[in-house]
């Protein structure tokens, strides 16, 4: 069980982060998931942390750099699933996980990643900018 | 980490496990599974096991019991994403894994729950009876 598991759904992947992220297996994910968005075509990446009790500075700068590296590959990314309590927290240590879009679930995610990125075309789904 | 996230898409809930199954674990998922289909009246759940090595005979206990568990509250159980290695391994074992329908990924999976699960209605869909 040394890697976490990438369930491609249409055009999107979909990856449950469900134990602690050691400094290998955030590396064997980013290697991951950066093949499968080539393989895959893919159009987006959702991830979900809803398992997660605590999201510290380390779990952001992977998060963060999935995202950009991602969006290199023209693929967008959506962190869903966020604890009320992992939210707080996050606020309260000044953790903003720039540049990371996040929605409350999977559905609400996809729908997102579904109606495109585009803030101009649809400024009330990014009320956050 | 005390339980395995269940996610909602659609009518259907999906599971992945990725960590070693206990007793306790499976408790909570069970537990879990079954309030998670009642209040989302979902029609379909599904188990991905991409990430698992081993299935030995608990794992496909749990997985039995978890189908039966569902089918009495009126939703269907696919399990997707077995490795090659764990199906030669299961057959070799002697375990069938006996009334748990199996796909070989989320999307085939998802289709077969969309389908619906009547053998008469689609014989070609259910080549093992």
């Amino acid at each position: 069980m040394e890697r976490i598991p990438i369930l491609q759904m249409g055009d999107f992947l979909l990856v449950t982060i469900q134990v602690d992220m050691h400094d290998r297996l955030a590396m064997t994910l980013q290697d991951d998931l950066t093949n499968r968005i080539c393989q895959a075509n893919a159009r987006g990446v959702l991830i979900d942390i809803s398992a997660l009790e605590i999201v510290d500075s380390f779990i952001g700068r992977i998060l963060g750099n999935i995202a950009k590296m991602a969006k290199v590959l023209d693929a967008q990314t959506v962190v869903v699933g966020m604890q009320p309590a992992v939210a707080i927290t996050l606020v309260e240590l000044g953790l903003s996980l720039e540049g990371i879009r996040t929605a409350l679930n999977v559905e609400k995610g996809m729908n997102l990643l579904r109606t495109g990125f585009d803030p101009q075309s649809a400024p009330h789904l990014f009320p956050r900018g």
